[in-house]
């Protein structure tokens, strides 16, 4: 953690700069789009091409794991020292569907670099931000005088993540025992912005729920039928028109029970973030902010839980009008979960307060299809300090502020599966592009992030231990 | 109205019931159906076959009337006494779509006699129902000995009533001079059961209404930003969540404005009507009653006015879940109508509670695209004690008892451009399953229907003179 180290780290990395960001637009050329079965073949080559790459790196361990789906990688560094601990990062090598006439500058598979960025799908999201860590451990070691890293090192890259990662789950429980760690590092999330460095230290649960009406056994008239029997339709709406009060606060009976408040310390640090509501706004293609009274926009997406419509279907949708009662309606809702929020017993919870709403007359179905739990890491983790150090260093001493995610996503199944805390270790910014055209990286950030990787293990090792 | 009358007419029916029944059957192989644009030139078939018939029959005026769409038939009739008044029948000569594979037994459009019933696609919707006056009106001039009708008689027969009669209304501005009439008769409804006869009173009327509501500029991310930016969905449920109180009453205020109250004989009228809950319900293909406190089921579709969700959409309905805020949702609502009710003052009334309840950062746009005004024949008047008579003559002096349809229907139009009182006489029953395979009609009551209308015109030209 001294200067020198520093001075070595950087050093290490302009040397061998080009020949990162080389390999990594070679690796960008693979159109690993897990979602398309006519891209399989290239997911799998993608999988092979990064254990090679990480073969080449040093990884003593590099194994191409196969699903029922597309294939994982595992790469393992045991520390020179036995007793060291052991981290495991996750990332994947798959990407989201691109082709340039969604609106791309120039071909998403033809990595360019121009204005210090380099644009290609994956460039970010995540197959730049799995790639830092291949230099960073060179230069860890490089810059120590090491041959092995100072924890175990162990990367576990999935292929189909941008697929809803099917699989994940499974695979984890299959390999627990390689997989045992002492602390994940995700790198798969990004920075509130290029001049705002942060760490993202949670992210929300999720219980998805989808509820099928049905009422009278076919479309019947409204005029004949109408204002006597049940409409399975009013019905839904009912369900999610009444899911919020007049202050948007979600009104399940029970659905806020257990969670664990925002603290002062917590609001403060989300309040020292320079939020923009305008700009914010335009990130998410909205018109106005809405939300549970009495906390921020950032609270509410990071730290609240919600009911959300994610889908409501019922009756005539074409062109003009139809004059029926339908015989069936659906209803998709998905609730984001907060820490403290136990999945299961929401689901009881919505499941008795959805039923105390269908009236005589409708049937209904309701399941709920996938829960995953929320993770928090505490503000004074061991671990979580020594990201927010090494990244510091990185950033030139810069002070490193607190995010955290409102999505959700595998990072969970780890912690469940593993029993081991989360941490999250991104440079993406979200001028980035994910899922979008013209995904970028800003390469100082890469490198930045290759330079976080390269002091972490050190002082992971030492924070651990 | 003497015994002799009766038993004249009765021998005429007898004398002709055959040949009607050919004829009437030849009508029925045309596929006149209006929404297939492949069936135009067997509508237009359908048009010109009627006007022979109807010249045949003995009227002198029969006219093809051109449409944008498909035509209708004028038919005239001038009675001896150019001081008798005048009636206008109303009726339609399209026919629903129908194929044998949809569940039909024999050929829809090849007509069959079974058991005292003919089925074919139009035998009682309206085929049947505007040709019972054909021979209805040779009887009356046989039994009376006239050479020409007691009342002028005037037939409107259109075209596009099962495409829902897009250019009826300026057909009949357009005609209003020749259309002029004292009352009208429309012929297309039917009678609560073979072995209760009824005459229907009046029909509900009709407001439409199409919501579409904007939120985000696409889809969003619903873990990015869910719980911080409106949700177009969850405001379209909102909407069509709120539009009944506990007791299904419609809470749109003034909505109930000006509604002509149901008395306490017309609840008694309903009340006589042999309604039997499990039998209705299993017609509506409905499992459960559901309606306005205070209101029997029937006072509740005839009677009461609704607010109905014919159809409401938005964000993903596929299979499966998908983790977004819809960037819209649209809600299909229609209103029945009734005595007292304006369909302005009630778009109106809508208008303004709509946009009560849309929240900043969602635009919307709110579109009624079409009314229809209720209509309702006060018990006392003499037309309709007219009819009533002649049917109960033709029904073997049986007590005819009251209904009026939930439904809305060109009838109005007629109401409102002529200014004149609209009737109704149909023989139809329930079982003959109109817009359904195998669609009948009971011979007998067919030739009850040429029956009343035999005795018809004497009994108006008295009591309207």
């Amino acid at each position: 953690m001294s200067d020198t180290s520093d001075s070595a780290v950087r050093l290490y990395i302009d040397q061998h700069r080009d020949t990162f960001l080389s390999d990594l637009a070679e690796w960008l050329r693979i159109p690993s789009v897990s979602a398309q079965p006519e891209h399989a073949g290239d997911v799998r080559r993608s999988a092979e091409w990064l254990a090679a790459a990480l073969a080449e790196t040093g990884f003593p361990v590099t194994e191409v794991w196969p699903t029922p789906g597309a294939p994982a990688v595992y790469a393992e560094w045991p520390a020179e020292d036995s007793s060291a601990p052991t981290v495991l990062v996750y990332g994947h090598h798959d990407v989201q569907p691109a082709a340039r006439e969604d609106g791309w500058d120039s071909d998403p598979f033809e990595p360019l670099f121009r204005d210090g960025r380099l644009y290609a799908r994956g460039a970010a999201d995540d197959k730049g931000q799995v790639f830092f860590h291949t230099l960073g451990v060179r230069a860890h070691l490089a810059a120590t005088g090491r041959t092995a890293p100072a924890v175990t090192l162990k990367l576990l890259i999935e292929g189909e993540e941008e697929s809803g990662s099917p699989h994940f789950r499974a695979l984890v429980e299959e390999h627990a025992d390689r997989l045992a760690a002492d602390v994940v590092i995700v790198s798969d999330t990004g920075m509130w912005s290029e001049t705002t460095p942060t760490v993202c230290t949670g992210m929300r649960g999720l219980a998805e729920c989808e509820i099928r009406l049905d009422g009278p056994d076919q479309d019947i008239h409204s005029g004949s039928f109408g204002g006597a029997v049940p409409n399975p339709a009013t019905v839904a709406a009912r369900i999610a028109g009444a899911l919020h009060d007049a202050d948007e606060r979600v009104t399940i009976p029970g659905f806020y029970d257990g969670i664990t408040p925002l603290s002062p310390a917590e609001r403060e640090l989300f309040a020292e973030l320079p939020f923009d509501e305008k700009s914010w706004l335009s990130t998410a293609h909205s018109h106005a902010t809405l939300g549970e009274s009495g906390y921020t926009t950032l609270e509410r997406i990071w730290a609240r839980p919600t009911a959300e419509v994610n889908g409501i279907g019922g009756g005539y949708q074409g062109p003009g009008g139809k004059t029926i009662i339908p015989s069936s309606a659906t209803l998709k809702l998905t609730f984001r979960l907060v820490a403290g929020q136990d999945a299961s017993a929401v689901e009881v919870a919505v499941s008795r307060w959805v039923a105390d709403r269908v009236p005589a007359g409708i049937r209904y179905d309701i399941a709920f299809t996938g829960s995953t739990r929320p993770c928090l890491t505490p503000l004074d983790h061991p671990a979580l300090r020594s990201v927010v150090r090494s990244m510091s260093r990185a950033f030139d001493g810069q002070k490193i502020r607190f995010t955290r995610e409102g999505g959700s996503g595998p990072a969970a199944d780890l912690q469940d599966v593993l029993g081991a805390p989360v941490l999250f270790l991104g440079i993406s910014v979200p001028s980035d592009g994910w899922h979008a055209p013209n995904e970028k990286v800003e390469v100082d950030l890469l490198l930045k992030g290759v330079e976080t990787a390269a002091h972490l293990w050190d002082d992971l090792a030492t924070a651990l231990s």
